[in-house]
C-alpha cells in the first residue's frame, strides 16, 4: 500500500491551485482586516504576512484600545468602524476580510461591497439564514468577489484526502464520522459575557461555531452536498441557557453516504474525521484546530499507514489562495453560494433538533 | 496523568467478578454446544476448553458432517438436532449454549428450557422483538438461568473502561462515536446464499449482526439504557436486496448524552468505540472483534496513554464468566431482560428507519 500512496501523496503540501510564481509577486492583494478577536490577532495578521500573496494594511475594530494595540504591532493604519463603512481608508485595501461576531458580518461586507472590495467573511457566514441570504447578495449586486473562510479548504492535508478519495482509493464511501469538541469556557477563562454565548450575535453556539467544520469539511471532501440533515442539540449548564452547547447530527449525502458527527462547547478535546469506504479508512486525526498538527492515516487491510508531512500554517495557506486568485483573476471555490449551503444545513439541523425529524435540504432552497 | 491511570488499571486482565478458585473446579459446567458454524468452532469450542470452569460434552447441528467432524476432533458426542430437543443425552450437559441462526434461537432455547438446563444464548437474542420475548418467557416459566452471549461484557477492555467512567475518569460524559464494519461476503468467501442475507432466518443483517456490539457495549459501559433510537439503513448491492447492508444510528440515553453509531457488512473493516466526556476522552481501537488485539487509550488535556496489556482469549473469558456464575450460584448480568432492551431497541431502529421518526422506547415497552 505505502508504494500507492507515495504517489497520491508526494509533494504533500503542494499548492495545487498555484499558477503564479509566489517569489515575483510585487503587489500583493492589501487587505483591511475588520475584527481583531483572538483569532485574527494570533492567526489571520500572521497568515496575512507571511503569505506571499497578501499584506495587511488596515484594521478597525470596535474595541479602540484593541486597534490601537495591532497598528502598534504592526506596520498598518488603524481606524474606527464608522472610518472604515465611510470608506475614509477605501484607498489603502484592495480586499476586506471580516472576523467580527456572526451577527455582524453583514453590514461589514455590506460596506465592503458597496466600496467595491474583494471581500473574505468569516464562517459561519451570518447567524440566519436569511441575513447569509443577504450577504451574499450585497457582494453580487456589487458585483465583488466573496470568499468564506473555510480555512480547512486550502489545508494540505484536507486536500490530500479528497485527491485520494477522488482517486478511488479508500473505494466507495459508506460513511463518515466527524468530531470537533473543546471547552470552550475554559479555554476562555470561564468569560460568560461573551457573543458566542448570544444567540442574537451568534445565532447558535456549537453548532454554529464548531459544527460548520465537520459540516462543510465533508462537503469537500466528498465533493457532494447533503440532501437531508437532522440533529439534536442539548444544553446543560447555565452558561449555554440560550444557546447549543453540545449538538450531534447525522447528513444524508447523495448515494446513501450518512456522515454522523458530534460537536460540543463543553467536552474534552477533540479533533477528528474518518471517511469509512469499501476499501479503505482514511482518518484525519487531529483534524479542525488551526493551532493542531494534522494527522493523516490510511487504513486498509489491517495495514494503517501513517503519513509524516511538513505541518503548514493553515492560514497562511488559506490567505495564500485568496490573494492568488483575485491577482490570478480566478474564482474561489468557497464562495457565497458555496457556504449558503451549509447556511441552509445548519438552519436545518436546528429545525429538525426542534422538530425531532429530518429536514429535506431541497424543500428548503433559496 | 499516567500514576492515576495506573492505580485504575493496576491487574488490567483481572476477573473482578471472580469469587472461586480456578484451579479447585473439579467438576466444571458440562455444555452443549448447538450449531457448529465458523463462531463455535473456532472461538466457543476453544473458549469453552480453556475456561477452567466450563467443558464442552455434546454438540449438535443440522449439518451431520459438522458434527461429526467436531465429535473427531474433540472428547464430545455428537447428536442431531432432534436427538438434542428430545433430551436424548440431557444427562450428559448442565447448560446449552445456542449459536444456530437467530430466528432458530427460539426452539432451541426451549428444548433446553424444558430440560431444565441452564442456556447461554447468542445475541442478538432473536430474530424478532416478539420472538425474543417468547425466548425470555420459556426461560422464566422453567425457571433456568439464561444469559445472552454479549462477549464484550467479560472483556477486561471493556471493563476497565466501564471502571473508568464510574470512576468519573472521563468527567461527564457528553457524547460516543461507534463503527463496526466488515466486508462480509468478501471475508465470508462470498456465499450469498447464507442465513444471514435471509430476513426470515436473521431479522435483518448490518443492524443485527453488527449493530448490536455497539449498542450493547455502550449501554454497559455507560451502565444505562437509550431513552429514544432513530436510525436509517441502505442496501446497494443485490446481495443485499432484502436486508441491511449498512446502518446508522443514534441511541439517546439519560442525562442527554448522545451514541452516534455506524455499521456496515460492506465496508473496510472498522471497529472502534470512543467515549468523550468533560474530562478525557476513552477509546476501544480495535474494540469489537473476538480475533483482534483490543486497544485501549485514555486522552486528556493533550496528552494520549496507549495502555499495553495481556491480551486475552475473549470467548474463554465469557465462558468462564457463564460457568462461574452457575457455580457459584450468581446471576448474570446480560441476562434475558438486559437482552430484551437491546431487542427492543433494534426493532425501534428498524422502525425509525421506516418512517424517519426517532422512535421512544418508552411507548413500546412491555
Amino acid at each position: 500500500m505505502e508504494s500507492d500512496l507515495a504517489e497520491y501523496l508526494d509533494e504533500f503540501t503542494r499548492r495545487d491551485w498555484e499558477t503564479l510564481d509566489p517569489g515575483a509577486v510585487t503587489d500583493p492583494v492589501r487587505v483591511a482586516v475588520v475584527g481583531l478577536g483572538w483569532f485574527a490577532r494570533d492567526w489571520a495578521l500572521p497568515g496575512i504576512a507571511r503569505s506571499p500573496y497578501t499584506e495587511a494594511t488596515v484594521v478597525t475594530d470596535v474595541d479602540g484600545s484593541a486597534v490601537e494595540a495591532v497598528a502598534a504591532e504592526r506596520d498598518v493604519t488603524g481606524v474606527t468602524p464608522e472610518e472604515f463603512r465611510s470608506g475614509a481608508a477605501a484607498d489603502a485595501y484592495d480586499a476586506v476580510y471580516v472576523a467580527t461576531p456572526n451577527a455582524t458580518h453583514l453590514e461589514y461586507v455590506r460596506a465592503a461591497a458597496e466600496q467595491g472590495k474583494a471581500v473574505l467573511c468569516e464562517k459561519p457566514l451570518e447567524a440566519t439564514l436569511d441575513r447569509a441570504r443577504r450577504l451574499v447578495e450585497a457582494c453580487r449586486d456589487a458585483g465583488v468577489p466573496l470568499m468564506v473562510g473555510y480555512r480547512m479548504q486550502t489545508d494540505p492535508a484536507v486536500r490530500r484526502l479528497r485527491e485520494l478519495l477522488d482517486a478511488g482509493v479508500a473505494g466507495d464511501v459508506v460513511h463518515v464520522h466527524a468530531t470537533m469538541s473543546q471547552t470552550m469556557l475554559g479555554e476562555l477563562g470561564g468569560d460568560t459575557d461573551q457573543w458566542r454565548l448570544d444567540p442574537e450575535l451568534s445565532g447558535g453556539s456549537a453548532l454554529m461555531d464548531l459544527g460548520v467544520y465537520p459540516l462543510n469539511t465533508i462537503r469537500f471532501v466528498l465533493g457532494a452536498d447533503p440532501e437531508r440533515v437532522s440533529g439534536r442539540t442539548r444544553s446543560e449548564h447555565e452558561a449555554f441557557a440560550d444557546v447549543d452547547e453540545h449538538a450531534t447530527f447525522r447528513l444524508e449525502f447523495p448515494g446513501d453516504v450518512d456522515a454522523l458527527c458530534t460537536v460540543s462547547q463543553n467536552a474534552q478535546h477533540a479533533s477528528r474525521l474518518e471517511v469509512t469506504g469499501t476499501d479503505a479508512r482514511l482518518i484525519l486525526d487531529p483534524a479542525f484546530y488551526e493551532r493542531e498538527d494534522r494527522g493523516f492515516a490510511v487504513v486498509r487491510d489491517g495495514t494503517r499507514v501513517d503519513v509524516d508531512f511538513d505541518q503548514v500554517h493553515q492560514i497562511e495557506e488559506e490567505f495564500a489562495y485568496f490573494g492568488h486568485q483575485l491577482l490570478a483573476d480566478e474564482p474561489f471555490h468557497p464562495d457565497g453560494e458555496h457556504a449558503l449551503t451549509d447556511a441552509r444545513a445548519l438552519d436545518g439541523i436546528y429545525k429538525s433538533a426542534e422538530t425531532g425529524r429530518p429536514v429535506d435540504l431541497s424543500d428548503d432552497a433559496a
